[in-house]
């Protein structure tokens, strides 16, 4: 089952019998280390470098976790967040959960990520589906490989990078023309489970899994088996959707609920459970076009059963995935059991995603949207030894 | 249920805005990364130190793996390893599971770990309980935070690093005085689950689940829950025995077995399996002082509900952990829906613990006692600009 790599030869030309110096002195608890350390490496890392003592905590146990964020720069040239108090407080659970540092103030963390964006400014693109993609990380560095007494890390660190994001065909090759992307339904490699980790935003739900993606497919679309049924749970990093008609004639908008703690309480996810729930309602100030108001969102299990069925008996409408990533794409194509199923084609779901990008593109004004102050940097780049630190 | 954290206050004279240097050449592929990069150091590391690009899979998403081995000195002064081929075995499975590099010679990377232990001969120690301990640990270095087309890491490191054992009681705050050590059966967090990855030795399997330890407790008794029973997978990182007297005079010594994939295939548990076989069926070598040759071993799945009748009706003989770390410890208490539970004291257990340890440590001659030839480490240390390369 798992993957062939190709052979990799121990060559002398790339060991490291890497020895501390002769004066060095071990920090307090650390004197009773190997003075050498033997490296193979199969490549190098470059551009912005971190340092890990090589027992810590991230290194050896998977001790991190992250956000996904994005900043959007308007027509006006503004830059724009994205509900980023809601990426933090999710943070913050994904830490707990790790024994990481979790009581910091999320309005301080806010202020400085729109200084880091500040400088950043000139290059946040403006083109539509372009942005500037945001990695705030957290994981511990302290030595975290022998069994302690108490389950916190004594030391951490806390890091956002950002990455241009040109809106280049990201599916391209896995899109069913014109109508989606495919997925292929996995039952050998089980992404969530109850008691594990699938809530939380953690590093080691998204390693331990890629070896399950088949070329041609966008994602995997995790399944977890109980009762002798499929049931879903995400697709790739997004929360799913079904889109039913119910036969007292509401349009049924069915993912997946939050209770048995293996799908993501995801941003997006939560952002259209508000929307459709306004629109239906009638109290919403954000306008969905074309979407009836007898519409239902029901949070429940979604079985595959129910998916093939429901393709057989017409009463499926479409389905799509959201997320920070992806914001809102359709799916039009499962692969399950050897077998392709397609999902109808339905244009309520670019009308979903048109709100969504349009409010956090500032092109529909709404209080999700957070506005990164302007800063001219003053102090970011103070001469320091290493860093430039602010001050 | 997730553990409080010390506040950690965003003081301005920790963070850092980090600029790549203004004729900063991108590598290709990373043209369109963003400059600044915003770290938040809770402390720091010292000691040996590895860097890493703050996107690498490891950084991210935990593509990590690792063994734990071990050196010992024999009186005479020669060092031991014990089937180290065994643990480069896993460490390949492990690797091919995360689509890290795993095609490597096993025989070169056992030569180059008795080189480097070569070097450090003077501080392994010699006195019982005492050694040097051996991390190996192999993780991607390169970017992974996208959904990549492969699964395969581009670029790859494996790090050997030592740390002195000494021995010192490991499980004194937590051991049943003179009956071994307390476990605490955690139903709240669940270690592995069929189609995960129980059966690798990820970094993923531990970190997400340390919070779960309880003070008090050696380590955690790991459950899975599966048509209303709880059974067993793992105690901490050891693979769990019972001995159970049968209906027909046999003594049983029954383990987890490995096909539902979430029991870590481990080398204690496996030269144990060998050891009992071989000395039921008359043909071992290796004599086990007092143990019936009417032994059966088993491997089954062993249900909480199962432990605490046979306590009751006066079966269960016994229960331990082994591996690596604790070669063979005894399971004195139980902690299980707010009730502890007292595991009979065996003193065959000791018997393995001393036969398995004489073979580690030499004094018992055997093949699984790997040599570590000596080596006068020259070239290792020549002269290089930042590190000492083997030549």
């Amino acid at each position: 089952m798992s993957p062939a790599y190709p052979l990799a030869s121990l060559s002398s030309s790339n060991l490291f019998f890497s020895p501390l110096p002769p004066n060095h002195e071990p920090p307090a608890g650390k004197a009773n280390h190997g003075r050498y350390m033997l490296t193979i490496p199969w490549s190098a890392a470059s551009g912005h470098e971190l340092a890990f003592d090589p027992l810590s905590g991230v290194l050896q146990y998977a001790v991190t976790c992250f956000e996904g964020m994005k900043c959007y720069k308007t027509d006006q040239g503004d830059l724009r967040l994205f509900r980023p108090e809601k990426n933090f407080d999710r943070f913050k659970r994904s830490a707990a959960r790790l024994g990481l540092p979790n009581k910091w103030d999320n309005a301080e963390l806010v202020d400085l990520l729109c200084k880091l964006l500040a400088l950043e400014a000139p290059l946040v693109p403006t083109g539509d589906g372009s942005n500037l993609y945001i990695r705030p990380t957290l994981l511990e560095t302290s030595e975290g490989y022998g069994i302690k007494e108490t389950a916190f890390a004594s030391e951490a660190l806390l890091y956002v990078v950002t990455t241009l994001n040109l809106g280049k065909g990201l599916y391209a090759s896995s899109e069913a023309p014109g109508k989606g992307i495919r997925l292929d339904a996995c039952r050998d490699y089980i992404r969530a489970w109850p008691g594990g980790t699938g809530s939380y935003k953690l590093g080691a739900n998204y390693g331990t899994v890629s070896v399950a993606k088949k070329p041609g497919f966008a994602m995997s679309l995790w399944l977890h088996s109980h009762d002798g049924e499929d049931y879903l749970s995400e697709a790739g990093a997004m929360n799913v959707w079904i889109i039913k008609q119910a036969a007292d004639g509401y349009l049924e908008f069915i993912t997946m609920g939050l209770d048995n703690g293996i799908v993501l309480p995801g941003i997006t996810r939560e952002s259209l459970i508000e929307l459709l729930n306004d629109h239906a309602s009638g109290k919403s100030s954000v306008p969905l076009p074309g979407l009836p108001t007898k519409l239902r969102v029901v949070e429940r299990d979604i079985s595959m059963s129910e998916i093939v069925t429901s393709i057989e008996d017409g009463s499926l409408k479409g389905m799509f995935g959201c997320g920070t990533g992806v914001v809102v794409v359709q799916i039009g194509e499962i692969q399950y059991q050897d077998k392709i199923h397609k999902i109808p084609h339905n244009p309520l779901i670019q009308i979903l995603r048109d709100t969504v990008t349009g409010i956090q593109r500032g092109k529909i004004e709404h209080p999700w949207s957070h506005k990164v102050p302007e800063w001219d940097g003053s102090g970011a780049e103070k001469d320091r030894e290493e860093d430039n630190v602010l001050a």
